[in-house]
């Protein structure tokens, strides 16, 4: 179990959500009854497809949202007394729905639907946004890297290109989209994904030969360990690899250089001295379209750093946070939506279903406003409960997430395969 | 202050960092002394210049990074047992050098010199690499944003579309590089940093009518309130605004459609009103470009989002820390480093110096390798010491990072004003 974390989360967001909170309490608006959507307007250009996540965290990050005697005096320059008097007393009360982890999504799917008074459900726009919006760029980009590495293992090791927190976040967010281990130790002990590492040039460059180095490491992690092999010259170092393990010798890693090539080298040097059974993990900024340009190569696994944690050239989602209705003065349940040409809004609360052939194959995103979308009777619902009353009811084990997504990718049209920018691979239909 | 973070911040690393060091330990290598440098291989593509940012946070986490019960706890299946007997009196001992927070840099900038045993700074690689990489990205892009804005103010407003976490830090680090405030409250809370906001189309969306939200808005938070005008149509809003606070309100916000032709024509309607104090503040997916092509329309402020929170376009800065010099079996401090074509090191203990003419303008990055290189008499020495025998002796207020940034980009060459790509605008020299 990973240990508590006591810290608010109240502060992770801002300043103007405090602002509305007061002039809607003293106005007299704050305690209608509103409906949130958290939702994206489109998705990265060129993805076919994206992938939800965070929805573990969120849910976290809910229970936590409560302002202590530290998170008030903080604010004390920020709203009036009345605001700090009601923030005091605060725990969300209402209702969420939402997209389960590791489901795909399209643009306008309802990911989040946040059903409480304006007051309680604004509170949360900033943190709910900060977290889908992160967590789903990295599952997004997961998600293509682990669909074109096939049965290969995609390792996560990009801790160190991103703010040390959000490391985390992404080692669980790649985990849940198919990554099978990641370098992240917090990770490991937050949300029990594995991990995975052995060593890095500057071990090799500490001691006095590579020979030293490899007898050092093969001494302390075994014969099974991942040797790295190109600090100096890649062909002396498998040989010298092999000389020190032996040929039960577990992998070697390769770190620059043209890895197509140098694979098939290496491969073929290994099976001369015998080490067939000797893997070839390749890193060195790798994307989604050096993986699947690697297919070919005799590579046994791919570790994945910047790319990855940077969501492949889309670090975020865009995902939005609207009022889609709330109640009006007369106690009924009103929509509303910004009108805007670039910014488009669907006022009214949302329902969503992936609908799908008799043989399973995923057609249309069908999006029913203010009412379910009938199922055909191959079709799934997509918006599963996540809070009840305050209370969180969604929470679930990230191998559920993995198994989520591998099922929900698995219905996808195989044109999903194509690493090639198109347009979404299903439609979104409103009804 | 900020309040105090005790939680231990040695798992936010990789597992290659531990199982290096159980090696190490075993093959007697552990304790050499050894220096580490990190520091950037290039620029991010078509940037003129880098902005250190980070250091402050870097310090912080450095004096967290030990291994209580519970973090022990979480390693036993990562290392042996005389590792984790190690690491339970893990405190780092040594000393490191850098640039000063907001600081410029370029290619091949030793930004931190890390003098410890090898265990000890090994152990924070990546830590160290997560915050600078992703604290210095942000300040990179928002001192080009604050460049081009000029005298006028810059706002953060991008928490949304990143990692909680890292919208804290991002906060931070545009504040280092000349934004003015965020929307971040936890920035506030912990840094210091101002913080400023108002209101969402959703405050509008909730009222029954505009004239009833503004209403509410001045009335909560007074005339001098920035006014959200294009929920639905900006002039009608624009008219309702100025009847609503009067003459003299503060400002109307513009969050959507061609900001250049809309500011001016609501320039001319608020001037018409006889609002003509009250500024117009545009935000909406602005980056460094959209900016500098605001500038001849009638804006008084910037908020920016999406794009400084990910670095616009480059969200990592790619830093590197790599063993450069470590004791030899018979003592001498040895310069090491990994023979590559596509990833250079430069071995050997680094120094580094601004050359400037006699004028004060920065004319190269000189790096010292093994020595410090000469002062002609206008030059300047950028290195400074961040910690002494494991005490923290660098840290600084915020505002003296803020300082040091405009002073050190007031020294570059008029070039860096240009927003096109280009080379680095001083040229890195080796001596």
């Amino acid at each position: 179990m990973p240990p508590a974390v006591t810290r608010s989360t109240a502060l992770l967001t801002d300043h103007y959500e405090l602002t509305m909170l007061q002039a809607a309490l003293r106005s007299g608006t704050a305690h209608r009854r509103s409906v949130f959507e958290l939702f994206p307007r489109r998705l990265p250009e060129g993805r076919r497809y994206g992938v939800v996540a965070g929805v573990g965290r969120a849910l976290d990050a809910l229970e936590q949202f409560t302002f202590d005697a530290s998170t008030l005096a903080a604010l004390e320059d920020v709203v009036d007394a009345p605001t700090l008097d009601w923030l005091a007393s605060y725990r969300f009360s209402g209702d969420v729905w939402g997209y389960g982890e590791g489901e795909t999504y399209f643009p306008f799917s309802p990911l989040l639907v946040v059903e409480s008074t304006f007051a309680e459900a604004v509170l949360l726009e900033t943190l709910l946004l900060s977290i889908y919006n992160h967590d789903s760029a990295v599952a997004s980009a997961a998600s293509r890297m682990t669909l074109v590495a096939g049965d290969r293992p995609c390792i996560e090791m990009g801790s160190r290109r991103t703010h040390e927190e959000a490391a985390v976040a992404a080692a669980r967010a790649a985990y849940v989209a198919g990554f099978a281990a990641s370098s992240n130790l917090a990770a490991r002990q937050r949300y029990g994904v594995p991990t995975t590492g052995t060593s890095a040039h500057s071990f090799t460059l500490l001691h006095d030969t590579e020979a030293d180095a490899f007898r050092a490491q093969v001494d302390s992690l075994g014969r099974d360990t991942t040797l790295l092999v190109d600090t100096y010259d890649v062909t002396e170092a498998v040989r010298l690899a092999v000389e020190v393990a032996g040929p039960g010798l577990g992998a070697v890693r390769l770190d620059s250089g043209d890895l197509a090539v140098l694979a098939t080298r290496v491969r073929a040097q290994l099976d001369a001295l015998g080490a067939t059974k000797t893997r070839i993990i390749v890193t060195s900024d790798l994307d989604e379209h050096a993986i699947a340009a690697l297919a070919a190569a005799p590579v046994d696994g791919y570790g994945v750093g910047t790319e990855l944690v940077t969501g492949s050239g889309h670090p975020t989602c865009g995902f939005v946070y609207k009022l889609v209705a709330r109640e009006s003065a007369d106690g009924d349940l009103e929509s509303v939506a910004k009108k805007s040409v670039d910014k488009v809004s669907v006022g009214g609360r949302k329902y969503a279903l992936r609908r799908r052939t008799p043989s399973g194959v995923a057609e249309a995103e069908v999006v029913g406003i203010g009412h379910r979308p009938v199922d055909d009777g191959d079709d799934r619902a997509l918006l599963v409960p996540l809070v009840r009353s305050g209370e969180v009811v969604g929470r679930e084990s990230l191998e559920a997430a993995r198994e989520r997504h591998l099922r929900s990718r698995g219905e996808l049209p195989v044109a999903i395969q194509q690493m090639s920018r198109g347009e979404p691979v299903i439609p979104t239909v409103h009804e």
